[in-house]
């Protein structure tokens, strides 16, 4: 194939065209520097303004507070999974979860592996975790809530996030960051792999609630397990992911700039969303697989009448150029991620196939 | 600057030419895929290709045994500081650790951080570790040995291993890995952030002898944190970083294919460094800061006779196009690293202008 395919990858995913470009363009040769991204010190002046542009980036676009700081980190959401309670939970300190799915499950897991008190308070998992959590029964003396803000694998989404009397929202937002605004207030930690909505695998943008740094000041942990080492360090406490920062401000940029922030993008996600899930309900042919109350604006999950005809119908798409179509391996079935860089041409595209398939083989 | 210039830089630091090519030929439709390689899946067949191949590109370079296991962790030498002593020392457990410099200091302090039972077998701190120790006291009863096999800083290197006596050794190999060949034998582990001799920042290769995998099973940690965990899911248990994965590849491939080995490496790495200590011996305008049995062929590390002549070498080297000269904030002066990307061609040019500026200041 010679020419781009539209990429509904779970992720890592698709990225703007006019991003992908500029990195292209400047591979050999970053800013008159005679030198790639890849070549310079992350502790030069070039990438000092890289780092400092993306922080920036992400402050605007989540309209943080001033008490908010972001940190650019390793080892994608599942190290976080591990440093959220090692860092907020220190003896005697307990922790509710929101149990939604797979990465909930695994959030919890790594908590309960090291130690720490965590319950869930809700769980949707009797349903098959085709819903979110109507209600929770939260724990008035937990330190935090942790929620997963979209679950890619069950193609389900918190459109409102829970009330917690206050309590800090501590939450994997892997799938859904910068797809729309948050109400940063209730939260007090949000992570997520960049390999979605932000740039490549291998970096962590972090928000953190700036007195949470001190929750749990004098547990034994590793430096680079700790929060505040990348707030003291401006997260170049050793050498960060360079070329990640370097792509995720360039989204950024497209954001900011070509769409116009988070209330922008978030229209246009509705909109493909809307423009998927009608042409989903229009026939029995195909069936979402998520309760319509929760169904994701990011990752549209379905079936089609005939399982049989799933591998075909991702096989015939992907030689259509519609790519990443295939469900996750743990439910089958085939799924759409509809991450921002995958435009409402892309959603077109597949509605025209999806119909063409179905007069085809319905 | 629209050229390209010579690349002095410690880390990150200059790639093959070659391989940035490749990585900005194929930066928009990697393999016909319609897709960039920052936009496909870590679990697709594509990606695990390039995955295998750069395993397998280590075991042969590194000419591997079977009982050693190659692993792609997040986090650079700074979280390796910290998994070694996690993964390998339980109660009652002691490990000895050789100072020869940061690095090192910086890995000691990590392990007694976590409490560990560590202690320096040896230093070259009294000499302001401008040279590395003859002889090291080790205890017979540790269970390894942990030392820094190049130092960036003061531009000293490990020329021939120290005996052990059969303890296995765990070695920051970051300045110099596939700039030699290594007797794999002596090693339990191996470690390197990939941004000198291998690739971007943010991946860190990880070799190490299986039966380690197993010596601390039982301590609580979290999952990332322990070695077995890339080892049993071949370094996929979560999203690796996968460009940094992706352009180690290729630099392998052009070590293994272009440069002939590391045999071969190691002769023309040998010959960059002779030229340049040649020239700085040659003159005391310039005086080499390493004893001369230990320099580095990785870093040359110089001062000018006059200091005050040191800031407008460095600003006039530049303007000639020979860039990262400056040398580590915490010791000053002047260092030229010599990473197996910076060619002979680079070293003449800085031996000329070293001649010629002499010549003008002298």
């Amino acid at each position: 194939m010679t020419e781009r395919i539209h990429n509904f990858n779970p992720g890592p995913a698709a990225l703007p065209l006019s991003v992908l470009e500029k990195v292209q363009a400047e591979m050999l040769n970053f800013r008159d520097s005679g030198m790639s991204i890849l070549e310079i010190s992350h502790r030069s002046d070039l990438f000092g303004e890289v780092l400092a542009s993306a922080r920036n980036r992400a402050r605007r676009l989540f309209n943080l507070p001033d008490n908010y700081r972001v940190l650019f980190i390793q080892g994608g959401a599942s190290l976080q999974f591990a440093m959220a309670p090692m860092n907020f939970l220190g003896t005697g300190d307990r922790a509710d979860y929101i149990n939604t799915g797979t990465w909930a499950t695994k959030a919890f897991e790594q908590a309960t592996l090291l130690g720490k008190n965590v319950r869930y308070a809700a769980s949707s998992e009797d349903q098959s975790f085709s819903c979110i959590p109507t209600k929770a029964d939260i724990d008035t003396g937990a330190r935090y809530v942790h929620i997963t803000s979209n679950n890619t694998i069950r193609g389900t989404q918190w459109r409102t996030y829970p009330d917690t009397g206050g309590i800090p929202l501590v939450c994997d937002m892997c799938s859904d960051m910068l797809s729309r605004p948050v109400p940063v207030e209730k939260f007090g930690l949000i992570y997520a792999g960049a390999q979605k909505n932000l740039g490549p695998a291998g970096l962590t943008l972090v928000i953190i609630r700036e007195d949470m740094l001190l929750w749990n000041p004098d547990a034994v942990m590793p430096t680079l397990m700790r929060y505040k080492t990348y707030s003291d360090h401006y997260s170049m406490y050793n050498t960060p992911p360079c070329f990640g920062i370097y792509v995720a401000e360039k989204v950024m940029a497209w954001l900011e700039e070509d769409i116009g922030g988070l209330e922008a993008m978030a229209s246009l996600n509705a909109a493909k969303a809307e423009r998927l899930y009608g042409a989903l309900d229009a026939t029995d042919f195909y069936q979402g697989t998520a309760a319509e109350a929760d169904r994701s604006l990011m990752n549209v999950t379905f079936r089609l009448r005939h399982r049989d005809l799933e591998a075909i119908f991702i096989k015939e798409a992907l030689a259509a150029g519609l790519g990443g179509l295939k469900g996750h391996k743990s439910v089958g079935g085939c799924r759409a991620s509809l991450y921002n860089a995958t435009g409402m041409d892309a959603v077109e595209s597949l509605v025209a196939f999806m119909k063409n398939f179905e007069k085809r083989m319905g």
